[in-house]
């Protein structure tokens, strides 16, 4: 199928159709949008009979389930591949630059795995060498915890550098984090809820996952390091996650979809997933540091897939609601420019990473900008964009 | 002051006046109601100027702000104690059997700290018995965690025993929790909401902490044990924390401040509470399982206090929203019957205690109930109520 659009070269054409929540200044009313090229689609004004679910943007339609999913994407595909329907159309087609994409849904809870064997390996390795690289319980179930959903930022936010107490030679000390790093991760946007005290097993999961977004966890590993046990991760984490404004339905992922790497553990029945189509995807992810690429991050070697993590996440009767967020965890493939932090890049600190302008980074520097893409196979071959989720680092505040 | 109506004997007189969101049978719509006695008032419905700030119920009333707070307090407290507004406001008291008590708030992001050294020193004997009871940080900062707020329920729901995976001496299993646990907490409500990047000192406290509730914070002992290895708990606390419908205000616990316990490390600058009026809470709690008094914990004795726990929760920068919860953690005193958890209650399942019907348990069995409830001092001498939060122990259900 072709577009009258001219988007031939396009990443952005009608296989991929991501969505976000925008105005603009004419309309500063949020309401939803999909992205083709260049242009975003104000699609209420385009049609009428979809105007309901797109009231106030992504979250009419997540909350409207997989019937409604797929008819607003028959709508829109029809929409903008149909010529009859280009005259009708053209107005309602915003240019991006024009376009205020905001926070694309209402983040609910947000939780965050730990799903990438390379990520946990590299990290065991450099904080416990003496130990196995993996805890014993990795390789039975998905590890995960929950973050601070509302710190949840959309793209192009400013990224305070957090402050905070770390462990030092001297002593404890209360500062600016000098371990500020980035996860390249991906998050799960769930529409459908759930009930309290019924699990969703793997089975249901396209029921519930509406989609996916490009995410990434800011992480100030002195923080986390001084107080993660025994509770986990918090302040390290809690001061911000920046999430992509697009978000691709799963519909658009079917040619990305793979077999996820052998599991040499057996898995319990609910996390057994030997028997379904697989859910690894093939996702090209390219992390940009000041315009260098310093990490190309393979999603297909996450030993975890979505369904596994949300039967995970409800397994002991957690509900789901509208707008859960769930994310990956960091993406890091076996190869060294395969890693998705600059903790594993830079080998916690030891093996300084050399960006395009001469400069060189173990962690981030105050003005310092991370940019993540990806890309993913399309239907019909040649590959679709799934956005990009960016942020530049402030400086340290002093304390009020 | 008095009021007009018979409640001398009460626990919830003019001194305490609790918030709850309500609704009846005859009108199904949630408001803010006030407890006074065994009623309950509409707020609403008795004071037209206040039925702005009562629409909805708790949530506006919060986000409202300080000032709003005092004028809804002092207007409550007038209609309750004039006896010229008893015509008026007597048709707007409704029987409390009548009130069906709702979440009282929508709960944005859930913190749950670990602020009871006794608590935490027993867990380490428990579970590191060959190390220091308390890790290193545990003096040094509160430690916390997120929580699952989409899981957050109103006392008197029922709660599903969780299944779940859990080590055993025959490999790891997945089967409904034998550990299933309590944990008596104290919740903090936010009411007022902060910027991303700017932390809240101790100092304003006050200006975003609306009130106070009871909190159970179930957990499944075996689930967590095996999951909790790097990230801290997840499944063994997501399935369920039940809160009291009833919030009280701050200011009603002005006869109950007290200075927390001794600190025995020096605190840096932004946790450090030395020169302010004190933020302990002379606070009784007790426990009841199936009707037996088993533990009476005293907030008293709790190291860390709420300025604290908000002030380390911002201190990287994390915002706040109306709706945030932030709960104690376990509230357990230097003596064998002030535990607040039945892990400490029957140390690890090794010391069953005892039921009045003479009966044992070490964790909670099907069909259980538990009740927390507790008193602070009053203004004037007596004593107020806090409300109750309770909950029954439905059986696991199979997997779907």
């Amino acid at each position: 199928m072709t577009s009258w659009l001219d988007i031939k070269d396009s990443q952005f054409g009608l296989e991929a159709l991501p969505y976000a929540t925008f105005r603009t200044t004419a309309n500063p009313t949020p309401r939803l949008g999909v992205r083709i090229g260049d242009l975003v689609l104000d699609v209420a004004a385009s049609a009428e009979d979809l105007a309901a679910v797109c009231a106030g943007g992504l979250d009419g339609l997540l909350a409207a389930g997989p019937e409604a999913w797929a008819q607003v994407r028959a709508e829109v595909t029809r929409l903008l591949s149909d010529p009859t329907c280009e005259a009708e159309v053209r107005p309602h087609l915003v240019p991006l630059e024009e376009a205020d994409l905001l926070l694309p849904f209402t983040v609910a809870d947000y939780v965050d795995f730990y799903a990438s064997e390379h990520h946990a390996s590299n990290v065991g390795k450099m904080f416990r060498p003496d130990s196995e690289p993996l805890t014993p319980n990795w390789k039975h179930l998905p590890i995960g915890y929950h973050g601070r959903s509302g710190t949840v930022v959309v793209s192009g936010t400013d990224i305070v550098r957090p402050t905070g107490l770390r462990k030092t030679p001297d002593g404890i000390v209360d500062g600016p984090s000098i371990r500020l790093d980035i996860e390249a991760e991906l998050g799960f946007v769930v529409g459908v809820g759930s009930e309290q005290g019924t699990p969703v097993p793997l089975t249901e999961a396209a029921d519930h996952i509406f989609g996916i977004t490009l995410l990434n966890d800011w992480s100030a590993r002195d923080i986390q390091a001084w107080e993660y046990v025994p509770l986990g991760p918090f302040l390290g984490k809690s001061f911000a996650t920046s999430i992509s404004p697009w978000v691709l339905p799963l519909a658009a992922l079917d040619a990305a979809r793979v077999s996820p790497p052998e599991r040499d553990v057996p898995l319990t029945g609910y996390l057994d997933d030997s028997a379904l189509d697989p859910w690894g995807l093939d996702l090209a992810l390219e992390v940009r540091l000041n315009g260098t690429l310093v990490a190309e991050p393979p999603y297909a070697a996450m030993y975890w897939t979505a369904p596994q993590m949300l039967a995970h996440m409800t397994a002991n009767g957690a509900s789901l609601r509208v707008g859960d967020l769930f994310a990956s965890g960091t993406i890091s493939g076996p190869e060294p420019g395969q890693r998705g932090s600059f903790l594993e890049l830079s080998w916690s600190g030891a093996e300084p990473f050399k960006l395009d302008d001469g400069s060189v980074r173990t962690f981030l520097e105050d003005g310092d900008e991370v940019t993540i893409t990806a890309t993913a196979p399309a239907a019909g071959g040649g590959r679709i964009a799934l956005g990009e989720v960016s942020g530049q680092i402030l400086p340290a505040r002093e304390r009020p």
